[in-house]
């Protein structure tokens, strides 16, 4: 089964002993005990075993082969006198009557050494991306990730879906962010445009009579890197159902992804189906986000009635939020710092009481309260040691400072938290129109091409002024893990002339919808079906998975948050007759 | 588990009789019999159903909605009065109850019919590709890939290989077609190419320390379109094997595609483990070809010796193959026109002569053999009825025009053609090195980092005169299916010092060497495991099973011949903005 050698670095166990094997891997370490004693770490993909060099000649040789050498190793599985319980591989040892070089390594310094790679430099760890690999940590998040992909690729599967892979070299799409160009030789000054996502394309399949599509979509956007997004590339698990609603949706990812992130994930719990349900509105009121990690227990409570008027200057006018914390017993100080970090996170200020051990109001703005403590011991259920976190504002503002507030209260309260699980709900019914911050009117809030929760007939009442566009939902929903957003999704809206509708009320028409998704427009006026979908970012599942911060050390051969691939040199420059080909000039950027 | 509906429109049958039912399609035909009476076929992806109208208002509506349209249909299952046994759902329809419109078909007339789409012109295919996939032998091609595909993962991931997904914005690689470009925007005047092969990342992999790699990899090269290649993108089933050897490569292959072949193809037999082995200069002696097709049972005979000084004019110094075709019985004419058709594709003449049924030699240049027709009967074994082309010319040009000849023959003899099988075979031992045409001077003769077989020894010999270097083979394999090359694929070269010593044969040195593939050198330096790989073109598996000699054919939203995807219109232009953004300028080709 495995080439060039009887076992693997990962398989010899006590009932081989006695045994002649061939190994082969990297030469990772040689520890020397004595003139004539040695013990080599050999290690492969699969392991390592530990090699013992007692005769002269082979010590020679083995001081002859720098470290990280790939050598072949010929000899004897014998027991160990001390065995290492911690490796699989610790109760044997192989007793060598050959060994053999197969690739020298040329250097006596590596520019890292392998097992610590992570405490590199970046720079010198994505240039020597080959060598940072092979640090079985860096390695273990890349076969996580393909056994992640591969498990999503199953599932969905079957559960009826047909991976079907969709242009990418192919037109601009509107999906809002730049895009990446390629220009066309045969047709000079056009281009393509790399896909920010396969969304036009996975709707035309289901103008084309296809049903269940799924795809590990590879996407393209050319915008600066974060934290959770590398430069250039990023894969999203991209589904679309023909005939379906959001229930249909949910369903298949309800039904999908919990086993996935229970078998592969740092926790292994995860949500079972159904996932909570909360209407964007209140997932603000409770949770202050639209991102509510749920592993956490403590929601916003609006206080504005109870508190508005008591005095403390910037609660007047303001909408009050309240988050109470039980058993609460941090110091002064780290309220102090927690209060300092929301603020530098959020912009707005936290403001605080706790009812004591004794059940007294005590601490921050304590004082302005006495006056009401039995209202507010009462309307916010407080017992005592009980810590008040405070936000006030315009009711977004006084929202999401709270939101903030919850997600750092853990730190100090890890009770509040539990942690080592994988919490999803989806957060539904987004507002389909809002007024524009600049222009004052109203605008589309999202995405034009949802459809609206009441379909044509909330369209038309509103265009009757029966109906405030303000209030029309989309079938749109944001599916999230443990307060990280996944993907978000909708219902389409398939119907051409709901679509006009809908544009019209934002003083546009069908020479704008035409415009947007000239393909899909068409398509849709030949007999589209209903349809709904979501696109979960693959890269983001896995961060969670693997329990990462840095995307790049999810992705094989990242690029730096410059855009840069230091191992390959790219970008790079290119030839005048490349650039004659494509029809194109250099312009010098101005300094 | 299907959504908005009780059962597909490939599900009724007779138990379901006396069933309400709720199905969901497009509203393919209406077949009106009578005023009162109309047959409705509806459509949805997995098949039809027959939807019968017998009322006056439930008329009405049909006619109201055009063919095309989305619609659903309450209602109950019936038997047939005359069963269609064609048909899978043929024994019942449905009466319904309701149809309600679900997205409209704005148009009476389609481009072209929907069933009858094939026979259409094939720029108004592509434009309205979603209409061109609702037909359901269109749309059957884009299942059979995507089966084929997700077949050919399973099997990969069943042996122990681990797909890894390698970058698609990288540098520029030496694969020897022209790169795609993309302007780096934040790197003024450098450009990212989009990979011609992941060759390079998966080689890299091999250094990193993973064991067997594989990837459904999107491969781009900027060149013309053939039949056989879509320009822009295509995909490759990509695999690469560390501490591998010619032979595990072999194992792998001739396990997984086999039974997938078999399974998904147009004909259900394929080659078994182990394929046929031909070293290349065997396969130009006995086949013509590089790429020869083993459904046919011809070969080519040396016949230099035996016909050379025959008198016949063309044979004179000439290397002369013959093609012995036992129970040959086409007509003077059908001769005639093979001949014709043979010199138009390979450019060179073919001869021929016939054994009849009473063993005389007759037609062709008969008349010059006839004083030595013993010695021709014996040599090429001829019994009577046996028809013999014959080529002649230098070698490779005689073989070449063998090689044209046997693929052509079966049409008019079809006993020495074993049509309906997949007839694997490798083809080995290529030349590492040739003289090349223009400079006279020994050059490499395909890929420089393929391993020469006797590794460095071969090549010291080489320098010190003992062997000549046009002796020297390469690990380098074809695996060709059916006369189709599927792919080339190699041992490589993992060690820096022989490659060193392989380019110093054609006058190129280590600075060669590392500008050539910069990073994957620098990689081998550090220790580097013996590897080897393939990489079977998936769009040509696929158009092997389909039985398809149009590549659009299998791609489910194709670009034309000329690099235009015209339903999306790709390429096209972009703003100024968009340009000054990426620091380049268009210019205008000469008149």
């Amino acid at each position: 089964m495995f080439q060039s050698r009887t076992h693997t670095c990962n398989e010899l166990r006590i009932e081989h002993v006695g045994q002649q094997v061939t190994l082969v891997g990297w030469m990772e370490n040689v520890r020397e005990v004595g003139g004539n004693l040695a013990f080599v770490i050999l290690r492969d993909f699969y392991g390592t075993t530990q090699v013992v060099v007692e005769t002269e000649d082979m010590m020679k040789l083995v001081k002859s082969i720098n470290k990280e050498s790939t050598i072949r190793v010929e000899g004897i599985v014998r027991e160990r006198d001390s065995k290492n319980p911690k490796l699989s591989t610790g109760d044997i040892e192989v007793l060598p009557s050959k060994i053999e070089v197969l690739g020298r390594c040329r250097y006596h310094e590596l520019p890292f050494p392998i097992n610590r790679s992570r405490e590199a430099d970046e720079a010198a760890r994505l240039k020597y991306r080959y060598l940072d690999l092979r640090n079985p940590a860096v390695k273990g998040n890349i076969v996580l990730r393909c056994q992640v992909v591969a498990a999503l690729r199953q599932a969905m599967t079957d559960h009826g879906f047909l991976e079907i892979t969709t242009p990418i070299l192919t037109a601009s799409s509107p999906e809002g962010a730049r895009d990446y160009l390629v220009p066309a030789r045969n047709h000079p000054g056009k281009f393509y445009a790399l896909p920010q996502a396969p969304q036009q394309f996975k709707q035309l399949l289901m103008a084309s009579g296809f049903d269940r599509y799924f795809q590990i979509a590879p996407c393209f956007r050319d915008e600066d890197a974060r934290a959770d997004r590398s430069p250039g590339e990023f894969y999203q698990l991209d589904m679309e159902m023909a005939f379906a609603t959001q229930e249909d949706v949910f369903a298949v990812l309800e039904d999908v992804l919990p086993p996935i992130f229970a078998k592969y994930g740092k926790y292994h719990t995860a949500s079972s189906a159904p996932f909570t349900r909360i209407p964007f509105a209140q997932a603000m009121d409770t949770y202050g986000s639209d991102k509510p990690d749920l592993r956490i227990d403590l929601t916003a409570v609006d206080a504005t009635a109870l508190l508005a008027d008591c005095g403390f200057g910037p609660f007047e006018g303001s909408v009050v939020k309240a988050v109470p914390v039980t058993n609460f017993t941090a110091t002064r100080k780290q309220i102090d710092k927690l209060c300092a970090d929301v603020e530098v996170q959020s912009g707005g200020k936290v403001y605080w009481f706790r009812l004591d051990e004794k059940g007294e109001l005590v601490g921050g703005i304590s004082k302005f309260l006495q006056d009401r403590k039995e209202a507010v011991t009462a309307a916010l259920g407080l017992k005592p040691n009980t810590f008040v976190g405070l936000t006030a504002g315009k009711k977004l503002a006084a929202q999401k400072t709270a939101g903030v507030l919850i997600k750092m209260l853990p730190a100090l309260a890890p009770e509040h938290m539990d942690k080592e699980r994988y919490a999803f709900c989806w957060i539904t019914d987004f507002p389909m129109y809002e007024i524009g911050e600049e222009s004052g009117e109203l605008e589309f809030c999202h995405n034009p091409f949802s459809m609206p929760i009441g379909e044509l007939e909330i369209l038309e009442k509103a265009h009757r002024g029966e109906v405030d566009p303000l209030t029309i939902m989309a079938y749109q929903y944001d599916l999230v893990c443990n307060g990280v957003e996944l993907s978000s999704g909708a219902v389409r809206n398939h119907d051409p002339e709901i679509m006009i509708r809908a544009f019209e009320l934002v003083r546009l028409g069908e020479e704008d919808v035409k415009a947007k998704f000239p393909a899909m427009y068409n398509a849709f006026c030949y007999g589209a079906p209903p349809h709904a979908g979501i696109a979960p970012g693959v890269d983001r599942m896995v961060m969670l998975l693997a329990g990462e911060d840095s995307i790049r050390e999810i992705i094989p051969f990242p690029m730096n948050k410059n855009a840069q691939d230091l191992m390959m040199d790219a970008p790079s420059t290119v030839s005048q007759k490349q650039l004659d080909e494509l029809h194109i000039a250099l312009v010098e950027p101005e300094a």
